[in-house]
C-alpha cells in the first residue's frame, strides 16, 4: 500500500513563526488504522495559540488542525472492509491505553497520550490523515463535512461539559459566551431537557442562541447579567457554563448560582478565579473544570448532529491555501459560525 | 402538662457580651414534640463566634449550645408513647417543610428554617429542651451522652462531607485538620473503604488520627505537606477535605489532587480561595462546599457510633456553671477531644 | 373556625359494596393544615378495585378519590396566610416523618403512613378536604383544575418512574400502554431528552401518543411489538416502561432490551413475571418496580404541566352525583383521557 | 523473535470430549502484545461446562483456562521495555474497541469480542500465552501467582458485582453462596464498608466466611435462611448477591429484601426466576444481572489483593499433567479454595 504521493499541508515549524504550506508525503494507514481524505478542517482559536507560541507542547514540524472530517479512502490491516468510503469525524485524543483514565474511557485525561493530531502529531490542515479506525467516528452518509468537522472539538466539548454538570431535566442553565462552544452547549443542554439562558454580546448572536433553543437571552453589553439571571430563573441558576472566564464574569456567575448550583469552567483565559470559601460552603456550590471530551462524547455529539439537535453553523468555507485568511478572521472574532478549510476546493 | 418549673440555662443576651447563666422556664413539648432532659451539650467553636459577635443571626436572648444529647422525659400530643425514657441526640435544623430542599431531605439548606436550637432558638446549655420528635434521633441504650452529643454537629458534618465527596472505596483521602470534625472525617472515610491520610500538628493528635484509622499521617508543623501527599498517594489525592482553610493550605490541597480529584471545603475561615481556571480544567478538578448535615446524615452518624466506627473523644466533662471555663479552653485550643457541659453534674 | 356545615361525599362503606353519596361534615383544617374547596377529582382504576374489594387496606367508611385539585379556602394555625385562595393539587402520601424513607424524601415508601386520602382516610370525591399545607402543591393561577387533578396520581407516577429509570438524553424509551399513566410517561421521557416509542391499541390513542411526543408508535393489536421495537431502535430499547403487565408483554419487553437495558414495572396486574437469570446476566439487565411518587415528583409534574410539557387530557367532566357513570365508563375503558368528577357543577 | 519452540497445553478438541494434553507452538507476541510464562491457571467450573458441551461458543481446538497469572517473558513491538519480567494477571475479554460498550470501558459487554482466552482462543492451561499488553494487569512483585490467578475471574467478578449493586457504606449485604466468587464478594463488600451476611453450607466454609469479614453467617443446611436474614438485618437486606440460583433461593432472596433492596444475580443455573410484579413494585425492588468484569474491575481487584483485603485461597496446586484430577476435584465440589494448575511444577 506504499506510495510516493505527496499532498499539501499547513505546518507548524516552530512556535511563534507563521505556519507554512508545504508538500509532505501522503500518510499510509498502519494496522488497525484508516486514512481519511479530508473534506473539511475547522479553524479553532487553539491554532492561534500554537502559532503565537502561547501553547507549546514541545513538538515541531507537524501539520496543525484538529477539527477534522473526511471520507475513509484507505484501510490498514485488520480494519473492517465495509468502512471504505465512509464519512467520519476524527477523535483526536490517542491515549496510552493502560492508565486508569484510558481504562475508564476518559482518554482525554490520559497523562501519557500517544498522539494528538494537530497538537503533537499530524493534523487536519492537509489533504489526508491516518488515524486509528476507532478514532474515525462514522457520520451519516448525507452529512455536510464542513458542518461536521467542528463536532470533533466544539461539539464534543459541549456534550462533555453538559455530562460533567449532571444536568437534571427542567434545571435552569446559563451559558456565558455565545461562540462556537457556547452555542453548542445551548443546544446540548436543551436536548437534555434543561431551560437555557444564553449570555452574549450583540443582537445577531443572541438571535442565533434563541434559534438554537435558548429560552431567554441576556446581552452582556447592555444588561446587568446577574440581575437578569435572577429575574429569569427565580432562585438562581442550577448551572453556569463559563466560557468567557474573566474575573468579573466568574464572580457574577458564582453569585448567580442557587443552592447546590454548579459552575463549569470550560474556556482558558488569563484571569484567576477568586472566591471566599464561605460562599461555596453555605450554598453547597461546586466549581468544576471540564476539558475536551471522551470518544463516547463525540459519538453522542454525532448522534445529536444526525438528529438535527446540534447544529454547527459554518461562516466561511476557504481553500487550504487561504489558511492565513481563516486564521486572521478567527483572530478578529465577531463571526457567527466556524471558519472551515476545505482542501478539495480551489483557492 | 403545664408546670411552673424553672431550670438553669446559659443565655446569649446580645452579641459581643459574655453569656449569662440564668433561670428560665422549663419548656413543655407541643404537639408532635418531645422534651429531653439534657445529659450533655458539646462546646463548639461556633459558640465563641456567637459570643464575640462575629456570628450574628439577628436573634437575642436565647439559650446557646447545639450539640445536644439527653433522655426523653416528656411527650407532646401524638408522639409514640414508647419514646419516653429513650436516649437521643438532637438534629438542630428545623426546616420550613415546603421548599425544594426540605422536600429533598436537605433540610440543612432550607432558606427559611423555622428554628435552629442554639443559633436562633433555645439550645442545649440548659437542663431541658423541647424539639420535634423527628429531630430527637434515638441513641443506643448504653450510649455515653457526653460522647454522643458531638454527633449532632461534628459527627454528622463529617458524614455529610464524605457523602458530598462521593468517596469510592480504595480512594486516597486527605483530611487537612485533626480537630473534632477532622478526626470524625478520618473515621467516616475509613468506614467507607477509603485510604486516609491525616494532616495535623503535633505527635499526640496524629497518633490519635492513626488510632482512628489514618493509614498515614503528616505533621504540618515539620513536613512538606504537598510533597508527602504525593509520596504517599502516588498519583495525588482523590479527595482533600480542607478544615484549616488558609490561603496556603487551600493552594497546597489543590495542587495535591490527582486528575478528577475533589477539594471539599468545610471549615469557615477568613482567607479567600484563589485558583487559575486552567488548573481546574486540565485535571477536571472539583471544588465544593459542604455545610452541616441532613437528618439522615445524623442517623448514619449514630449508626457508625453504635457500631464503634465513629468515636467522639471527650476531653473534659464540666458542670453547666463552668461554661466560661469550657469556652476558654475551647478558645485556647490544642485539646484532643470535645469539651462537654453536663447539666446534671455538680460544679 | 368550627362550623356545622355538611357537604356531599362519595363513601366506601364496605369493600365489595357500591359507593354511596352521603352528607358528611365539612372538615376543618388543624394546625399546619389547609382546607381545599375541591374543583376536580379524577377517577382512577384504583377506585374500581376498592369498590370491588380487590384492594382492601382494612379501612371502612371514608370518602374515596385521590386525584384531587382545588382552591385553598381555610387555613389551620401556623400556615402562611398568603396561601388562601391558592390553587393546589394534593400529594396523598402522609408519611410517619421518622423512618428512613421519610427522612430521604421517599414518603411513598413509608411503611407506617399516617394517612392516605382516598385510600385510608377521607379523599376527594367530595366538596372539601383538609390536608397538611405541605401536601397542597401550588398550581399556576390559570390552571384548569380538571386537567391538574390527575397530576396527583398519573402525572407524578410518570415523573417518578422516569426518575427511577435513570433516563439518559438520547436513549430509546418504550412505553407499553397508552392510557393515562402511559401517555404521561411518554411526555416526561420526551421532556428528559429521550426518544420515545409508544405501544398501544387503536389509531386514535396512538395519534395522541404521537402528538405528545412519541417518535414512533406501535399498534399492539396489529403489529409484532418485539420486531418493531428492534427495527425502530436498532440495538433494542434502553428502557421499557411496562404498564400492561401480562405474561406476554413482560416477556416481549425483556427480550426487547439492549445490553444494560432496564424494565420498569408500574402497573399492577394478575400475571407473574418469569425470566431465566441467564437472560438478565449476559446482558446485565435490570428489572425494577416503581410505585407512586415523592412530594418532589409531584412538584416536578406541576412544573412540567405549567410549562405545557405534561398535558393530562380530560375526556369527561361529571358532577359528583354522576360518580357511578364515571366509574362505569372507567371500567369499560377505551376512553382517551381522564374522567373527572367536579363537585361544583350540577348533575 | 520467531522460534520453533513447543510447549505443553491442555486442549479442547470438540465439546463433549475429554480435554487432551498436547504439544503446541509457543506463541509469539505481536505488536502491542506481551507473552507471559504462565505460573498458575485456576480451574473454574466453566471448564467443566466446556468439556461437557454445555457451553459451546462454536470454537474448537484451542487451549482452555482463563484464570491466568504469569511473568512477562517477551514483548511485541511498541511495548514499554520495562514490562519485561513483570508479574501479571490476564484480563480475558478482548473487545472490538469500537462499540458503545468498548468506548465506555465495559469491554465485557462487547457484542463482537476479538478473542476470549480460554473460551474462544488459546487460554492458560499451558506454559505460555500472548495477550495485549493492556490485558496483562501488573501484580505486586511478591505476589503468589497461584493466589493471584483467580483474580482474573472470581476476584474481578466480585468487584464488578459489588459496583453494579451500588453498595452504600453501612448497608446490609447478604451473599448467598460461599464458593470462590461468594467469598470474594464477602471481602469486596466488606472493603466497601458494608455489613456482610454469608449464607453457605458447612461449618468450615462459614468459618472461612467469618474470617474474611462476614459479620454473620447462616448455615443453609440447618437454618431458615429468610428468617435469619430478617433477624440479623432488622428491616431486611439492602442487597442479596445470589450465587446459588435455585428457584427456592431466589424466592427467599427476593422476600428478604428491604424496600429499595437489590437482588444481584451472578451465577448461571438451570432454574428460572419467577416473581409477581407487585412484589417488585410496592417495595421498589431491583433485580439485576452481573456478568464478568471490566478491565478497571480487575485492576481494582489486584489493588485489594495487594492490600491484603481480597484473599483468594488456594486448595491444591497441581502440575499441568494433573488437569484431569483438578477438574474431577472441582466437579466433586466441597473444597475450600481454588484448585490451580502450575505448568512449572513437576507432576
Ligand atoms: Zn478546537
Ligand atoms: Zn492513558
Ligand atoms: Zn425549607
Ligand atoms: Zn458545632
Ligand atoms: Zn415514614
Ligand atoms: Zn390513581
Ligand atoms: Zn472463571
Ligand atoms: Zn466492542
Amino acid at each position: 500500500m506504499s506510495t510516493n504521493r505527496v499532498m499539501r499541508a499547513v505546518r507548524l515549524e516552530a512556535p511563534g513563526r507563521p505556519f507554512t504550506l508545504r508538500a509532505v508525503a501522503v500518510p499510509e494507514p498502519g494496522p488497525g488504522m484508516v486514512r481519511l481524505r479530508i473534506g473539511a478542517c475547522g479553524i479553532c482559536r487553539t491554532e492561534l495559540h500554537l502559532r503565537d507560541g502561547g501553547l507549546d507542547l514541545g513538538c515541531r514540524d507537524f501539520t496543525v488542525g484538529h477539527e477534522i472530517a473526511g471520507i475513509i479512502d484507505a484501510l490498514g490491516d485488520g480494519v473492517d472492509p465495509r468502512r471504505l468510503g465512509e464519512k467520519a469525524v476524527v477523535y483526536y485524543y490517542q491515549g496510552c491505553g493502560t492508565c486508569h483514565h484510558c481504562r475508564m474511557g476518559e482518554t482525554h485525561l490520559c497523562p501519557a497520550p500517544l498522539a494528538q493530531p494537530g497538537f503533537t502529531s499530524d493534523g487536519g490542515y492537509a489533504e489526508y490523515i491516518a488515524v486509528p479506525a476507532t478514532h474515525a467516528v462514522p457520520l451519516p452518509g448525507d452529512a455536510d463535512l464542513a458542518e461536521a468537522a467542528p463536532l470533533g472539538c466544539a461539539g464534543s466539548t459541549a456534550v462533555h461539559a453538559c455530562r460533567m454538570a449532571g444536568i437534571v431535566p427542567g434545571e435552569w442553565i446559563v451559558v456565558n459566551g455565545a461562540g462556537g462552544v457556547g452555542l453548542a452547549v445551548v443546544q446540548v443542554a436543551r436536548a437534555a431537557g434543561a431551560r437555557v439562558v444564553s449570555v452574549g454580546r450583540g443582537a445577531e448572536r443572541l438571535a442565533l442562541a434563541r434559534e438554537m433553543g435558548a429560552e431567554a437571552v441576556i446581552d452582556a453589553a447592555h444588561e446587568d447579567v446577574g440581575a437578569r439571571i435572577r429575574a429569569v430563573t427565580g432562585e438562581g441558576a442550577d448551572v453556569v457554563f463559563e466560557l468567557v472566564g474573566t474575573e468579573a464574569t466568574m464572580r457574577i456567575a458564582t453569585a448567580a448560582l442557587r443552592r447546590k448550583g454548579r459552575l463549569v469552567l470550560i474556556g482558558y483565559t488569563a484571569d484567576s478565579y477568586t472566591v471566599h470559601p464561605v460562599e461555596l460552603i453555605v450554598r453547597e456550590l461546586k466549581i468544576m473544570g471540564s476539558v475536551g471530551a471522551t470518544l463516547q462524547d463525540l459519538h453522542d455529539a454525532v448522534t445529536l448532529f444526525s438528529r438535527g439537535l446540534l447544529r454547527m453553523p459554518v461562516a466561511r468555507r476557504l481553500a487550504l491555501e487561504e489558511f492565513a485568511t481563516g486564521l486572521a478572521l478567527t483572530e478578529k472574532g465577531g463571526i457567527s459560525g466556524r471558519i472551515v478549510l476545505m482542501p478539495q476546493i480551489a483557492p
